[in-house]
């Protein structure tokens, strides 16, 4: 049994009845978990863009990172502001919805309308909080695989992401190779190193220790760790960004003072802006959602899946690839970026790779970034030569 | 009046009655803080090795980073652990005891003796917490200037220190130029930089998000801001290293375990690692005191003093620098360092610059690299010649 329905604008409540499109999967379409516990029922928030074509050819799957949801081009229904990748994704834009049939979901664990901790576990009437199954990136991408099908969909265009996001579209392209025509991973590596996993769990234990956790049961004692979560922010903010660009941003500069105050107020801008990352978060992030989504990014090591050998991951792919990586990203480095790319060219695969000179560090892939809104639009441009795809109607 | 007393060793009490020697300074000696504040009474907890000679020329001052203390070559009497810069200090070492009387103080704002916010308030008969004032590098350095007077020493031959303690030995060449024959600043700024502000930030919320913390009066209440304390170190520890040494030391090696657990446990042992940091340091540290010396590094901006001009802090020194910087520490950077040694260039002063290649990021200054020993040694065998200094015992 497959449903889908909408349900009105509930900011209180996007759990379990989001602002966006929902796909219910029932008891007879479990989501089996890599850590052999099998999800059901669970459902699929998510939004569209563009119309598919008849022959179903021009989608294009949009996956979200850690923080992101399925608001990628629409204002956001809690914050009220644009969505996240609008620089990439829209009218005219690289990923252009007046010729390709964009699709975002949320994953599986997060918030915003897909079954999470967040979510009313149906055996007990209360959130699963904890007792949430702990999920992979490939969870993700099965269940996004069976919200594809449900939408008729054969293959996909194209597969997209940046970081967390980038990580689905590597394990999408090793999982499902023949429903990728073209790839475009961003700003991500096929494993998450030691010192990003050092930093998730500075930001989970940091959850862990703000009482108001209660051992994750929050939401049904009707509390909320909001400064734990607000410090995990805080410091994978910094991780987002660059030195150089804090320093253009911020150096020592003051906060509406001349002179330091002697106290612990936010004297510097930098303290201010980390601040009110923190407080913003809370009001749109689930605490525990957060630890699930960190740990999937954790486990993943593609490479692991297929004897150590990640060119085995892509053994055979008839997928074109772009890898795009920044400068100044040191979350996600060009090094990581080149072993993917080294490991598609041991595979046999198609397969660009573009190294962007930014300031910006990670984040870069989510900002108005010139080179990176060319790259995608090259790419994805010969990509829908190659698939046959009508050229964009001339203006 | 100036007292000097030692105490038997109380790790229950540190504070204030530690296991070191202490000099008390009474109504008529106040410490001048930059806040305005004058601060009195106050004492200050130190160690000494080695023996000054008759012209009291061959004592080096060695400045404590922020989570040191003044236990640099003896063994700890909290943790029980060596000296925390044992490579560097003692017999026939680079700053060798049987030649030189070396003078290591717990910082003012400090929690092993030396006056700091868990230190009891006479005013009071409680903790000042954080009723105690903002203090700065340069009132740490204006605490350790009464201490080398109070013991009789003019000059000092040399003083040395990395991180929070380099930035000390910066100070000290501006302040008091006449009294520092040699300076040995290692892994330290001029200034402390944007991303570094906002680490500090991130640890100083963690430990104010902590109930247990209660305004700052744990002590009063009994209670201690354990978790809090615990998250802000393991976030600073993930800056002492480098994502490199990381890869090597842990990567994505499991701990004790074949495969993942698909839970929050600590699969993974780095997580394992960051989580004993965590546990280990609160044990041995005050967090107000954690708060007091971010805030100081925060502050540290040398040539705000003198007009934005960095090298008018050095005009006319006579000092001789040694500047050292590591490869891989991204938290105290080979630029910054390379910015302390072109303003002392501009000032004339005589000065050199060693950066080491060393993948163990800024911890490099505490650990066993033998460049760092080699290039300390050299230094401080040709101040101590043009010091006129005896050369060492032959063996």
């Amino acid at each position: 049994m497959i449903r889908t329905h909408a349900t009105p604008h509930t900011p209180a409540n996007e759990v379990d009845h989001p602002s966006s499109p929902v796909a219910v999967f029932g008891p007879d379409k479990p989501l089996a978990l890599d850590c052999g516990v099998s999800l059901s029922p669970f459902q699929i928030a998510y939004q569209t863009y563009g119309t598919l074509n008849a022959a179903k050819s021009n989608a294009v799957l949009v996956c979200h990172a850690l923080t992101g949801d399925q608001h990628v081009a629409n204002v956001h229904p809690v914050t009220g502001k644009n969505g996240w990748w609008e620089t990439m994704i829209g009218p005219g834009r690289p990923i252009d919805t007046e010729r390709f049939f964009v699709i975002c979901s949320n994953v599986i664990g997060a918030c915003m309308g897909t079954t999470g901790p967040a979510s009313l576990d149906p055996a007990t009437g209360e959130p699963y909080a904890i007792r949430f199954p702990v999920v992979t990136i490939r969870d993700m991408v099965r269940a996004q695989a069976m919200l594809v099908e449900h939408l008729g969909i054969d293959t996909l265009f194209c597969v997209a992401g940046g970081s967390m996001g980038g990580m689905q579209v590597l394990q999408w392209a090793a999982s499902y190779p023949d429903k990728v025509f073209s790839a475009l991973p961003i700003a991500t590596a096929a494993k998450h190193s030691a010192q990003n996993i050092a930093f998730h769990e500075v930001g989970r234990q940091a959850v862990m220790a703000d009482p108001e956790w209660k051992a994750g049961s929050y939401l049904a004692n009707g509390s909320r760790p909001e400064k734990g979560l607000a410090v995990a922010r805080m410091a994978a903010h910094i991780t987002y960004l660059s030195e150089p660009a804090l320093h253009r941003k911020f150096g020592r500069k003051l906060q509406d003072r001349d002179a330091p105050t002697f106290s612990f107020d936010a004297d510097f801008e930098i303290e201010s802006y980390l601040r009110y990352q923190g407080r913003s978060f809370v009001e749109r992030f689930d605490a525990n959602s957060y630890l699930y989504l960190t740990r999937a990014m954790d486990y993943f090591d593609l490479a692991a899946d297929y004897g150590g050998v990640l060119a085995r991951a892509f053994k055979g792919t008839r997928t074109r690839f772009c890898g795009v990586s920044f400068t100044s990203d040191w979350l996600f480095t060009t090094a990581e970026m080149r072993a993917v790319v080294h490991a598609l060219n041991a595979a046999g695969a198609l397969v660009s790779f573009v190294e962007i000179e930014t300031d910006k560090g990670h984040d870069a892939f989510l900002l108005d970034v010139p080179e990176l809104i060319d790259t995608t639009r090259g790419f994805i441009d010969a990509a829908a030569r190659a698939r046959g795809l009508a050229a964009p109607p001339a203006e």
